[in-house]
């Protein structure tokens, strides 16, 4: 937080707790809901969070309410009015609403919806129809559209009385009566055309759009390519059903790379800020895929087992060395590719141009390490135990075959993954690390035994 | 691609090759610059690209060259005319023509900046100043600025009269005679407004505002937190500067992730496209780390060797899946402790919560684990070795305690490394792991030979 910030926090203390209520009023005024609402979560106990709730202008109300985390929107709705309730959700947007639904349990969310109007309520219900990661499950309903035989000064009449209530007016979408999207024109278009001129001659009729059942990573991909500030979803028979602004889309992406970071570390997904989980949220997220690491990691200790006799002490002394070299290079190909997948660079059809890239890719690393491995062992490793020059070219050996073969594993895995429909991320870093690890044993151990 | 993109794609391959050139113009007027650059980059030869490019109407032209990739600019570059190149930099928003130099060999800079007029040179050499990742390295010096004493009306005819060069004309900058910051006025606030009403007195006095030093990072994340399309970018002095616009900070955000990503896969951050990356400059990224992590696993194998004579080879066997566990455990601290104070969660200040939250996490999970893999050796390993409950109940144990400790260093770390202003993301995964290997390899050799 900066000293600035700070200094108005403390100020807003002061207020609140002398009761300065009309200065308080002033200073929050000039603030962003979302620093309103860090303010009311960081320094006040729940009660005092109510009192200060109800304080804040009309006008700011809704917006900061939004801002807050789930836990304080809860309490606030069981402490509120049926009129303070009413209030809020009638001022709040429709996916704000829809997303807060979402977050809450059954008895909160019938408040909700007895508090909003019939046609309000329609429309959550079928925003709330549409599957989670889809374009509209994170789409608004509330947006400007005109038809196209308005004049520019009709339409910016039109922006005037209707627009404040929007979340986005600086791109209107142009329809007929059916609703079908026939153009988009921005303001920008509107304030560089005559008055006079035609909305149909202003507008464009090339638009980029998105599908209802979209995935919402792929409109946000849109949304980082094209550069838009709104993009409209349209459903099977072409008609407009909503927007996404850019703000959702930034959201998303923010999200989906926490999750893809997340999945990559064997951590199940959670929305949660971290100071927000809980220790059990924690256990939760974490034991499982734990478990299932430990007990795919009973290959290696099966083949370990299986070599006991004939691997010597020298040879073992490598085991951890040689797994986590090809765990770590095919961690850094099956990470690579799964990013690349992520953020649309590559498509299961490039799935040859990928293979050939890492193989030769990983035929320049692995001579490298093997390079390197031999001189650790030759100038240091000897240091300390009595290794021949055989056993070292073994290892070496060893170690470049297992990072070609780790780098395969890797890159391939996440395409076939996507391929199937399933995540990509999932089946990277441990799970791979996993499979790895037994590969390069298996290499290692046969070989080893076999020459040494 | 969807299908619909694909069919656009296949015209204009006919369209060019038969020469019917009105049609190709036509088509491409209605697409998307973004589309139109991979259209050129995947279908074409250099040759071809720049005929093509040529063939671009010249208000689309600009818009494209800046969509190209890096190899396609310095090829089309190199091929221009000094007309050609002038009209095309000429039309470019300055802070895409400094991304651009900052991406060109010398020789095609110093065309570039000849290209340019005096007083464009001279904004470009101002921002090639700013530091690779401040906010002024990915601001834009065009904006529209009034001065408060306008009204709606003359603000309205200035946008008009100057917007058409802008990035963002929806948001407007108040500046005094000596350019200080003194408001932000939206055109959304401006058209609720009547048109004789001062600039003074429809503007928000209150502005959230990035540094120029700011690290873009900060700035990206003031974006996601407050939702804005464009921010003020203000000098030490408060002075207006420029102005970061929402698509760049999505970009930034982009590519802080898939760098964050990058380096928690021991990958050297590289921001080309995967398919666009040489199998040289793959080598580059990904040898130094695997050579770095070669090298510190010789910790493990002179641990082991150490312990040589002492640990049996049932012991030996399960050396993997300890350091598996481990491994495991504490990438999934640090990652999530990276990714947290990545996105604003959690800062230096937080260590003791989260070293708390951690550590009363790791109880749980290690628990967990210990149990299972207690279950586990009993149940399954038993099988095909002979295995003491002794034995069994030493490596639950050591499994638990590697578990603990891996988390608290995993959790950790980062935090010191974020305040001693290290890369987080740096001593993230692959390096943590290291330690923790050796670490949990001390305290199960130790265990194991004093109790077994």
């Amino acid at each position: 937080m900066t000293e600035e910030m700070q200094k108005i926090y403390e100020k807003l203390i002061f207020y609140f707790e002398t009761r300065k209520f009309a200065d308080l009023r002033m200073t929050v005024l000039d603030m962003e809901p979302a620093d309103i609402a860090l303010f009311m979560e960081n320094n006040l106990d729940e009660k005092n969070m109510l009192v200060f709730f109800r304080l804040l202008p009309k006008e700011l109300a809704s917006d900061v309410f939004v801002e807050t985390e789930t836990d304080t929107q809860e309490y606030l709705i069981k402490a509120f009015t049926d009129k303070e309730l009413k209030e809020v959700i009638s001022d709040m947007f429709l996916d704000d609403t829809v997303d807060l639904i979402e977050e809450m349990p059954a008895n909160v969310i019938k408040r909700i919806l007895s508090s909003a109007s019939a046609s309000e309520r329609a429309t959550i219900n079928q925003l709330l129809a549409y599957p989670e990661d889809s374009a509209g499950s994170i789409m608004t309903t509330e947006f400007i559209s005109f038809s196209a035989n308005l004049t520019v000064e009709e339409a910016f009449e039109k922006i005037r009385l209707t627009g404040l209530n929007k979340e986005i007016i600086y791109t209107c979408y142009v329809t007929n009566a059916r609703k079908k999207l026939l153009g988009v024109v921005t303001v920008k278009d509107m304030l560089l055309a005559n008055k006079t001129d035609l909305i149909e001659n202003v507008m464009t009729t090339s638009v980029i759009t998105v599908e209802t059942l979209e995935d919402k990573e792929q409109v946000a991909l849109k949304f980082s390519k094209y550069g838009f500030i709104a993009l409209p979803v349209i459903d099977k028979e072409g008609c407009l059903v909503g927007i996404v602004t850019v703000d959702d889309a930034v959201e998303v992406i923010q999200e989906e790379a926490t999750e893809d970071i997340q999945k990559m570390a064997g951590v199940l997904p959670n929305e949660k800020p971290y100071l927000k989980q809980s220790v059990f949220s924690l256990w939760k997220a974490r034991a499982p895929w734990l478990i299932l690491l430990l007990i795919a990691s009973t290959f290696t200790s099966m083949i370990l087992s299986g070599y006991e006799q004939k691997l010597s002490a020298v040879l073992y002394a490598f085991v951890p060395m040689l797994m986590g070299a090809a765990g770590n290079a095919g961690g850094q190909a099956s990470v690579t590719v799964i990013r690349a997948i992520a953020v649309g660079d590559v498509e299961f059809k490039d799935i040859f141009k990928v293979i050939l890239k890492e193989l030769l890719a990983s035929v320049f690393v692995g001579v490298t390490i093997a390079i390197v491995c031999f001189g650790k062992i030759m100038l240091f490793d000897r240091l300390y135990n009595d290794i021949q020059i055989k056993t070292a070219t073994v290892i070496s050996l060893v170690c470049f075959i297992s990072i070609v073969v780790a780098k395969f594993i890797g890159c391939t895995l996440p395409l076939v993954a996507k391929k199937i429909k399933l995540d990509p991320a999932v089946v990277a870093s441990p799970l791979m690390t996993t499979i790895v690890d037994a590969l390069s044993l298996v290499i290692y151990c046969s070989i080893a035994i076999a020459v040494v």
